[in-house]
């Protein structure tokens, strides 16, 4: 065992068969989402038209285990339970005394740790009678996920994909039409939100806002139609607990756990998916594990945001979420981790955060691609663009251990591959890259444009 | 049980201790290589320049097993065992009463089957002191598990890459200078083959056969400098067989032993893989198994090719093989299945295929990605271009069934997926595919030309 390749494999027995509310164990809960006519608590009853019943129930429970239903472990079974590895050639290139452990999420049909709630969703949707699904997708990733759980649960599947990443990477697209859903570029001409956008600006690049802003708009039209979030609801991270749990009963078999935690920070799900199972022992009595959210500089709703009720898309369709947010019309730079690019953060996750159980760290592009690099040649898998952020994130942990001379054990979630991201790295082997960083006026005057609640 | 995804799952510690050499357990013995010049066996000191011993030892070996050394076993860790699948969601859409199976290759750091002797030849050319291999690649999936096995090893990596893949598949390149190898279209101005070719026609758009004479000709300049090929020889072969020794173990597990094996072919490699350790058993014994090649009709080398002794590369350098070529200078059309597009096919296929051993069955492009499409609908994994080959091969096997209400048992090896490979099912959609045809007289021409042997 000294020097080798090592994965924690465990039995598809051991998928687990209940995902885990981190909502149970909190001191305090997360603040309610609020009408934003009346900013009053909404109720189920406002969620409706959008999500099926089973998900409303989900997002506002405080039941601290929530039984994965037969049928969606059923197809977890493809790929689940993901390996775990030891990374022991990244830490002798490093040469360091910390162990470092990632779970790979890349092993999906899709690529990524998105199938994990995209098919709960499906399933609880074709079980209420959903014909429909509308969703929005940045990179792709969630996109190319909805519609892979839509085909196995013969729903149709409608995704408004920011253009930027429309035209950037139309292989995603192509994923997508392959599993049989249609892919539109957004803004669109197919929504009242859309239309008003490119009334205003006929270039518009598109942004997670603005197709959230689509797709909610679509999915209110028809009684057949729902709308599906790939990230930032308490549902979604709950969905992906499945990850954290795994890998749990994975180090337990390797006789260890982990000092320090990580995952990048988009809308908070994959981060939450590996980290809340963690917190949730340590908030029951056991071990104190520190916890990293690692986000791009371009986009640092965590380590920059303003902490307050804001809407989850550009119109203001969606109810008021108290998040870290950089404003809802924060037109975050062009940068490849088209998967991060969000104005918002999960107000589960910025809960914890104001909570001071867990930090944040924002790194540069340039960076998250030479640590990317480094993973690839030393462990093999080359990793997606949003991916790198948690590689850097850990690989400077390791290199922290180096420096202190302790052999601190790290944990991180590798989300997944970069084989559909092949330009980005193509262009920062052409040095065509740069540090994309946001315009610091452009966020101020969004940050002031923030509702005004209570 | 009776109607749930199943995936037969099989602990670390059960990855093969030992490769299966068919060669061992055959009625007789395959046709030796000939010396180009002599038409004399050659011995193994011809090879010396190009291989390492332990590799050459392999190649005529009459071992039935060939130990797989810790440090190979070690990396194959990390994505072996690979899944078999019981593909029940394509059984329900075919309404078949077959069994379908599936071994998923595609989950290795490269997307396919390739790492499995990419990683062993790395290693012995490491261990007998070589620093730099060279090799071809067509679609790039060769060409990515070598340079993906070179940085394990610290090795340099050096690929010659058929020019319309090159230009086609720009990803696939950068895949492989993210390992840290060099790729270079071929023909290339870099070798006396390439420039021979480039003078008669500057737009050569390439063929293996020139990408294999550039990287032998590469390595026999340098004495620390080895050839790498990813298919047709029979250590290669021989490496591949953990595809079907492990199946072999999960279909126990499952109860189960396969009426019909299926492969696609190119140069046999993943074939063989699944293939061989049943077919093995069915000659030392066992029960009889009814084996499928599955190749593309428009570069038909099993059905259409003649069994003779002919050149593995076009500029003549390699020895003399006796196996199914349609001709060294066979120009196969541009058909989307890159790795499939070789004039010949390995020499102890083409062996059992004379033997009686196995059957051989062409497609055509557009039902292929038909098939790749309806099995990324049902299964959700989306095949590469070659496996559509034997996705198809699989399904005409179970309508079979279907037809004759047999409920026989199919395995098939599912060799790698499709991310790498979304221009094809773009096309494909967009109706830009047609069923490639070659052309008739050109094949006759160049079989007319094959070397005249005793």
């Amino acid at each position: 065992m000294t020097d080798r390749t090592v994965r924690y494999q465990l039995n598809e027995s051991e998928i687990p068969t209940n995902w885990y509310n981190l909502v149970a164990d909190l001191p305090e809960p997360p603040a309610p989402p609020l009408h934003p006519g009346t900013h009053e608590p909404i109720g189920p009853e406002m969620l409706a038209p959008l999500f099926p019943m089973a998900l409303i129930e989900q997002e506002v429970s405080a039941e601290r285990w929530i039984e994965i239903p037969e049928a969606v472990r059923d197809v977890y079974r493809q790929w689940r339970v993901t390996p775990l590895h030891r990374a022991r050639r990244l830490e002798r290139h490093l040469d360091t005394p910390a162990k470092i452990y990632y779970k790979y999420e890349g092993v999906s049909p899709a690529g990524s740790h998105k199938p994990n709630t995209a098919v709960a969703q499906a399933y609880y949707n074709k079980v209420e009678g959903t014909r429909r699904l509308v969703t929005e997708t940045g990179a792709g990733q969630w996109g190319s996920s909805l519609a892979f759980s839509g085909a196995l649960f013969g729903l149709e599947v409608d995704v408004y994909m920011v253009r930027v990443s429309f035209e950037q990477k139309p292989y995603r697209k192509a994923l997508m039409e392959a599993y049989g859903a249609r892919c539109v570029a957004s803004p669109s001409e197919e929504t009242e939100a859309g239309r008003a956008i490119l009334a205003k600006d006929p270039d518009s690049r598109g942004s997670l806002g603005i197709a959230i802003s689509e797709a909610v708009e679509m999915a209110m039209q028809r009684d057949d139609t729902r709308y599906a979030l790939g990230s930032v609801l308490n549902h979604v991270l709950l969905h992906q607990t499945v990850i954290g749990l795994e890998a749990q009963k994975q180090l337990e078999m390797a006789g260890d756990y982990p000092d320090i935690v990580l995952g990048c920070t988009g809308g908070g799900s994959n981060f939450a998916g590996i980290a809340f199972p963690f917190l949730g022992d340590q908030l029951r009595g056991g071990r104190r594990v520190e916890i990293r959210a690692c986000e791009p500089a371009a986009c640092p709703s965590l380590t920059r945001g303003r902490f307050a009720y804001d809407f989850g898309d550009t119109a203001g369709m969606t109810p008021l979420v108290k998040m870290h947010t950089l404003g809802a019309h924060f037109m975050p730079p062009g940068f490849h981790a088209g998967g991060l690019r969000y104005h918002g953060m999960a107000p589960l996750v910025s809960h914890i955060r104001e909570l001071g159980l867990i930090d944040a760290y924002a790194f540069n592009q340039l960076d998250c691609f030479e640590a990317g690099v480094t993973f690839g040649r030393t462990e093999g898998i080359l990793p997606a663009p949003e991916a790198t952020h948690v590689v850097k994130g850990a690989i400077d942990a390791a290199l922290e251990c180096k420096q202190s001379g302790e052999a601190k054990t790290i944990l991180f979630n590798l989300c997944g591959h970069g084989h559909f991201d092949m330009q980005a790295y193509t262009d920062y082997f052409a040095g065509k890259l740069t540090d994309q960083i946001y315009d610091e006026q452009d966020l101020q005057k969004s940050l002031a444009a923030l509702p005004q609640v209570g």
